[in-house]
């Protein structure tokens, strides 16, 4: 992109990724594009540092809430990014995370293309990169974690989750539960009922890369109890698995040695 | 981090997340911390324009492989770093996607443990999200893809991956595949033979983000002849599922109905 040169042309719609909140873990591409835009629509997961790099000039809105949004709050997000589109603006929408990792991009695409809407995507650093960075664990793990599996949790008061609990609960994978607070007790029982050891290690994360971010350790048949003592507010990932159990040097070593042995 | 101040401590190391290889596609944090390094060491994954921040009086070494990388070579890593650190340096490992991500961070970081080198994390864009931003998809979706998984396919040559097939053929979920670009064929066949259906949408990206990028979108059964045609030498990543067949309005809007109704 040229400074030279507008990256948003009038009538153009960027879904752009906000990153997990630290406006630093905002990519160089999302900084350029908030500061092209003629107006920027945004969620409440999108961190503060980040709105303050929209210029003082630059039109903003606030859509969506952090969780329990309804689809007639979706379709009207979508109506409002193609009445902007249609009247000329240059317009971001800022997702917090990575756009296309549960952010009802497609939906939002989806409405622009049906008005001719040019649509583009801007990717970002999913809350789950940032978790496991600020806890300085890794997701996956040489000989231990060969899978990484995201789901979101995000069901409503009394209803069941509808997840293949046989194929999550693999003690060689790492799972990533996306707003899942709510759904704590029922992932922690069902995943143990389906093989996971009780002492596999979780790593809670709220409000991960932010000033105010909370990491908690604690392991999976302890994780209702975590959950509870989590900021109530907070955006939460939850990360199961052997992997995130950090720095642990000698199970690492162990682990890739074993995975030279079988190669 | 101030500007008056080095993010960087002498004798620390950063494992820093380089995104998929257009330099807009770092974080701004990550371009700090190499402006502030006084060591680079380097992965043949991280693009040359980002290669190009690096400030000329920074010592940079290039390390490891784009493939096939043996663990002698990863010990010889992992002592660079711990070296460079004990001799004072301010140093940046850089890695090509998300560090987290199959980077084999944690080796990384278990070898400074040992050695009491501090050493922190910088999380990054990972391939699937660079991809999927590319070609206008996303990674989930409402009501038909409410799981991402992502698995390395990196097998030798002759050896059979050791994946659980029935877990990963799920029709509702999207599967990213990195470095799996040998395994195409084994990987088809397999998913196909666990329940996928042959006409499964897959999206192809070599050097996603690069100005040399390709995007091809196949299905699951054509994967093996499609992953034959995308340029030798490049990083490739397969995405597999519904989700990924983009733009596709009516059944984005369909899948999204659906998940309104059974909510």
């Amino acid at each position: 992109m040229s400074t030279h040169e507008n990256p948003i042309g009038p009538g153009e719609v960027w879904l752009v990724g906000a990153g997990p909140g630290d406006p630093d873990l905002l990519t160089r591409k999302a900084e350029k594009l908030i500061r092209a835009a003629s107006i920027v629509f945004y969620d409440a997961l999108v961190g503060p540092g980040v709105l303050d790099l929209i210029p003082a000039g630059t039109k903003r809105i606030s859509v969506g809430k952090r969780s329990g949004r309804h689809s007639k709050d979706q379709d009207s997000i979508n109506d409002l990014l193609v009445r902007a589109a249609l009247a000329g603006e240059r317009v971001v929408r800022l997702k917090g995370g990575d756009p296309s990792i549960f952010g009802r991009s497609a939906e939002e695409m989806a409405s622009c293309a049906d008005h001719g809407v040019a649509v583009r995507i801007c990717p970002g650093v999913t809350a789950a990169s940032a978790a496991a960075a600020s806890a300085g664990a890794s997701l996956t793990l040489r000989g231990l974690a060969r899978k990484l599996t995201f789901v979101t949790a995000h069901a409503r008061a009394g209803e069941a989750l509808e997840l293949d609990w046989a194929a999550l609960a693999d003690p060689a994978a790492t799972i990533a539960i996306y707003m899942g607070k709510a759904a704590a007790r029922e992932m922690s029982a069902r995943l143990i009922a389906h093989g996971l050891a009780g002492d596999t290690p979780v790593l809670l994360a709220a409000n991960a890369s932010l000033p105010d971010e909370q990491l908690l350790r604690t392991r999976l048949d302890l994780l209702p109890v975590a959950a509870a003592v989590i900021a109530d507010d907070a955006a939460v990932i939850m990360l199961v698995g052997a992997a995130v159990a950090g720095s642990g040097a000698s199970t690492t070593r162990q682990a890739a040695a074993r995975a030279d042995a079988e190669a």
